[in-house]
């Protein structure tokens, strides 16, 4: 069946708030409820684009901004702290249209690291900018800026504490702090013309070094968008991600091995990265608006709107 | 077929020194020789681990790094210079049995970059290290360090002069500077256990800046192992093999569409880079020994070595 002009598709928006050993028995009621709170307000927001007949880009943009902008997850104010105690920021986001994709890793100080992947992706010739270098390019194109004051959380430096002197990084989630799991953002969107997109931000592993850099701000890895085929934002061990090339991945198998959504993401999740050992979460959206979310941890942090259904949010149960 | 325990396979090593608008009226033989010798040297070198057994993974480090060691490839000594006249290294390096990766991306003064990349696969919990923070990762775990002197070749410098002050950026044989075009490196190999690996390493674009990364350090874009399909290293214009993850896809199209690896390379190489608009070159070798090397640009430096016949060195005709 041929699409005619004018005619549109129901528009859907998936995010997710990061993935891994969120347990009820950890997670305290009133810390679930600002959570989901959050979630459900990004997922307003990005929804908000979508209804007005903006693009899949400009929702998810707004969705992983807003989440960005809430200190309680691990991306922009609230990221986790390296181990110098700094926060270097990831971000990527990727038109499903166009192929085009921007991306930026161990950025510092840029408020909104989404913007800046969005800014790469538009007005420059990169796809993928790094480090203190980077941040030239976002003053030069006026990108919000803040002091590193701001991007500080007590809740973030207490954990930061307690690994710090070890060599050890870790998700967010797993660490030792009680009642404090938080992790990457992400996103994934169709347009009501039909056109996917997909974006991702992080701060990254706690105490992480060395410019290590995980799958958020790697196109193929962590974010993946293919009118085509799907939308793909993950989270969870990076380096699994990375090795695997998951979001391409499920991309792949579904383009050239004609499998479903749902049945790629299967395949992935359940075999490879299962096999490798890898831990995460992702949140997938294809060309038809077939919605997937899938972790091989306790929980994720996720929403899902529909045009004409009443949104979900959800923590636990897949 | 099973193979049994102590059979072995054939060996095989495919190098590439950079694809680009090398034509060979500006290409001058004594040039021309030079490069040549620099191939066979890699090829022998790689070769002679693979000839006494050593593995695929060995052999693609010793390749690469043979020509990092040349100064007239953009790798190692000889790479091109970056905006600010320093010298930004990348490398790769996968191992197609396990999956396993290591990558490096903007490193400096580390004298072989695929060997940091190795160390980083073989000893940490990373995939992907960056920045100046990588360079105590490369300290900590004694890889070999230079002044920026020894990386410095008056003809990069002469190309750099040329590119300065402009905000372009370019691959290096893409230059105005006559008869002097040079490129990212790669390898791929299949050693006698039927084991694949890749590698890849660069000094990425001419006067490159804002911390830019290519796909030579990205596993999936520009470097890409595994067993059950292929091994990939590809050179070009990044961004483009980051928009379309050519390593993987090429993986992609035989795993989970049955092409062979020459029918996907086409696929990659000849439809989607072409579409886009992106400019470069890849080497492949399947499981079965398969050997594919392909570009849209007017010349790539390449060699092959198969078990048993004559070394093949070529730059122009496909």
């Amino acid at each position: 069946m041929s699409k005619r002009k004018n005619e549109t598709v129901p528009y859907t928006l998936v995010i997710h708030g990061g993935a891994g050993t969120i347990s009820k028995a950890r997670q305290n009621e009133a810390l679930e409820k600002e959570y989901k709170k959050a979630l459900r307000e990004a997922l307003q927001k990005g929804g908000e684009v979508l209804k007005k007949g903006g693009s899949a880009l400009s929702a998810v943009r707004v969705a992983v901004r807003t989440m960005e902008d809430c200190p309680l997850f691990n991306a922009g104010r609230g990221a986790v702290f390296n181990f110098q105690g700094g926060h270097d920021l990831d971000a990527s986001i990727m038109d499903g249209k166009t192929l085009k994709a921007g991306a930026v890793a161990n950025i510092r100080n840029v408020k909104n690291p989404v913007e800046l992947a969005y800014i790469i992706m538009k007005k420059s010739q990169y796809v993928l900018l790094s480090g203190a270098d980077a941040l030239d390019y976002a003053l030069e194109n006026g990108l919000k800026i803040e002091d590193s004051q701001y991007f500080r959380t007590e809740m973030r430096y207490q954990q930061w504490l307690k690994a710090r002197g070890s060599d050890h990084m870790f998700l967010d989630h797993d660490t030792p702090v009680d009642d404090k799991k938080f992790g990457t953002v992400g996103a994934v969107a169709r347009d009501k013309r039909g056109n996917l997109a997909a974006a991702t931000s992080t701060g990254g592993l706690v105490n992480k070094r060395y410019g290590r850099i995980g799958d958020s701000p790697i196109i193929g890895a962590g974010t993946y968008a293919n009118n085509h085929t799907c939308a793909v934002s993950c989270t969870g061990k990076g380096e699994f991600f990375i090795r695997l090339v998951v979001a391409h991945e499920i991309s792949s198998i579904m383009e050239h091995g004609g499998k479903s959504l749902a049945e790629a993401c299967e395949i992935v999740f359940k075999q490879r990265l299962q096999t490798l050992g890898g831990k995460g979460g992702v949140i997938a959206l294809d060309k038809n608006g077939e919605v997937v979310t899938l972790f091989n941890t306790k929980g994720m942090y996720r929403g899902i709107k529909k045009e004409g259904e009443r949104d979900k949010i959800f923590i636990f149960d897949q």
